[in-house]
């Protein structure tokens, strides 16, 4: 009966689509994703480990010999290839190569060439070229004649004798016009186009600003290497997003749900460790005025609501910025007015829940001196967060960084330490 | 000399894809914003209000009368008008309703009847229809005297006498097959389609599994009444994304930056408050135990210790969950197993972090049994974390609500009280 039941289950997989067989693998705990794994048809192995995620990409690679790999990597074409080489190993990668024909071969290594984050690194070589000099009619049977399109094709590419690109031909254009018209009168003549060393996010925006399918990809001197496809860019948008959801979180990078508890550790540990180290520094700012929480251990319950307020407005503050900045909204020439805002808000902010928790702190504890450093406390650190909040992701953008990494992480620790220090530091002062 | 400059500016803008003139406008402020605004050509009004951010087309709407508007938005498609409508004066709608025929007015009257977040609400009505029973040939003449194709057609819908849809033909096939050869031959019979009522954040997932660029949406009896394109699922994608991040930092909705710092408080209050409530809370958890703090006031110290820690691994945990929920990986059958897993993470952290950081404090205050309860305190917490960065978005989503909607102030707000509580307790239990 179990033989029957693998038999039905393989026949049901073999009608799914290779992005369904993914998502079911990765929703599968370890033992019975290898199980389901064997039952799939060696040939589809490829497709299906590009679709899965890296982190569950690399289970299945480590269950396979190189035999089954080789097996696998052959059904691919050259770009997808460079997107797996990176985590197959290295002989296996070295035979795949040696049985390719010389451009495919040239095609891989180009596309390896290149950063994970360039257009070079993403773009494939699936593209139907034509030339200008001949009418539509030409162009409809020399299609006929290739029996297939590459999937994404929206326009054909038109390339002169060197290879380089002239313009592009819209399926739509070719369509609706007369088959007498020759190419070069039909054909849009300043297409977007891409080169390979571009940041591939810039790319990706510009498919969404202009509603693109596909798009040339080309040298400085004009010659055309590849294209670029809608699905690429929309994956890169997704992992995009994620990114930023996950490195606030202080996660490295999206985890297999069902990874080992060791792998799950040392994906979190670096941000824990970090944020071990920053709290540590707060509670140091603390420890300057155990004298003050002695006299007076109100301080103590009171502290953490300036800290805590404080960092959440500092990363509402920071998620702005960070965003206008990857819009590229924010220049040298708006920045002091952005500012002023922000420490606008800040200030009413800080006035009024300052005011409303002092109020309670004051009723509570019954002095209201001890409101009003509860309330200058919140404003003054509120304005810092504000400060810092804007200052960060500036800097960092300066330094050449991510505006992004480790912004929450930052500005909850000046937060918390400054918190500390000016609340503290107000209640020596006048209450003491 | 200043009129000339706006004589070339308008020239200049006159040559830019509305998505560009939209992200300029963005970047400007209220009152550079609106006098570029009065240079763009009234009949592209509407196309850049599109694509313009909510925050923004606010702005732009307010500065228009009534009169404007109804020239912007009579250039507009039914779907587009939908997608405006809810921002525009009563009065204006109700004058371009009357504008419109009555298959017009019908259209726009169905695509306002979905709730924002389903299919019916993003599809447009630009399809080319076309019979099963013609052959290829008729079909390429048919186009050919469409003159223009709509944006992103990448296939033909086939439709029987009742518009019941019957299989879809693609350009690419259309392109190669033989002339001479009937629709019903080439066509391809069970192509993905969505229905109106559909979540359209699945249709977007289908879109990026199945690497479409446009799909049919039929009502349940099989009727075609629209489509949906990759361009709305690219923009619904990146706003998802979006939304996660703004979400997480207490933000309601994206903000103009430019906009008043009222309507920023106004933007940001709702959070503030819910993490003013939640810090008091925490606040009174460490009033229960002054008496211990007054005896030991380094206990004052090292609670933001615990209880930060906490925080940041209870956040990592609830954004893996959260993460695996919306890619749809969890299930009662294998909860159990992540929740071990979780917590098996959290132990190691604690025994580790909470050993090193107990060590510390240990030497620090010079007291073994102090650096004891350290330990111990963390541990406790960050399992605390783990459980509740589990049951929180799982809970959520059993009661029908979004599992990431608050769940960061939440886990951040038991990791705070908890932590506190945990830690003072076991010290007034044991040190005092």
């Amino acid at each position: 009966v179990h033989r029957q039941n693998l038999a039905e289950l393989q026949r049901k997989l073999d009608e799914l689509h290779p992005a369904d067989i993914a998502y079911i693998l990765e929703a599968l705990p370890l033992g019975d994703r290898l199980s389901v794994w064997q039952l799939v048809k060696a040939e589809r192995d490829g497709d299906i480990l590009l679709e899965v995620s890296d982190a569950v990409r690399e289970s299945l690679i480590a269950d396979m010999d190189d035999h089954e790999l080789i097996a696998a990597a052959k059904e691919l074409g050259a770009d997808e290839l460079a997107d797996l080489a990176h985590e197959l190993p290295r002989d296996v990668v070295h035979e795949l190569m040696e049985s390719l024909d010389a451009q495919q071969r040239e095609r891989v290594r180009s596309a390896l060439s290149y950063e994970e984050d360039r257009v070079g690194a993403l773009m494939d070589f699936e593209m139907v070229t034509i030339r200008e000099d001949v009418s539509l009619e030409v162009v409809l049977r020399y299609l006929r004649r290739l029996k297939e399109l590459p999937g994404h094709t929206d326009k054909l590419f038109v390339v002169n004798y060197d290879g380089v690109l002239k313009g592009v031909l819209p399926l739509k254009r070719l369509l609706v016009s007369d088959p007498e018209r020759q190419v070069s009168e039909v054909m849009a003549l300043d297409p977007v186009r891409f080169h390979p060393d571009e940041d591939a996010y810039d790319a990706a925006q510009a498919f969404e600003r202009y509603d693109l399918v596909s798009a040339p990809v080309v040298e400085r001197n004009g010659k055309l290497i590849g294209r670029l496809t809608i699905d690429a860019m929309v994956d890169l948008i997704r992992e995009e997003g994620e990114s930023e959801v996950l490195n606030m979180a202080g996660l490295r990078e999206e985890e297999d749900i069902f990874a080992s508890v060791w792998k799950s550790v040392g994906n979190r540990w670096a941000w824990l460790a970090v944020n071990l180290v920053t709290a540590f520094v707060a509670s140091r700012v603390i420890g300057l005025f155990e004298d003050s929480i002695e006299k007076l251990v109100a301080l103590a319950a009171l502290m953490p609501i300036v800290a805590g307020i404080g960092g959440n407005s500092g990363n509402q503050t920071i998620t702005m910025i960070v965003r206008a900045m990857a819009l590229g909204q924010i220049n040298t020439a708006n920045t002091a007015r952005l500012l002023v805002k922000e420490l606008g808000v800040a200030l009413i902010n800080g006035l009024v829940w300052g005011g409303v928790i002092g109020v309670v702190a004051g009723v509570l504890y019954g002095s209201w001196s001890l409101a009003a450093v509860m309330t200058g406390a919140m404003t003054l650190n509120l304005l810092m967060a504000a400060l810092m909040g804007v200052l960060i992701p500036m800097t960092l953008a300066k330094l050449g960084r991510d505006p992004a990494m480790g912004a929450s992480v930052m500005i909850t620790a000046m937060t918390d330490s400054g918190g500390f220090f000016i609340f503290l530091g107000l209640a020596t002062l006048f209450l003491l």
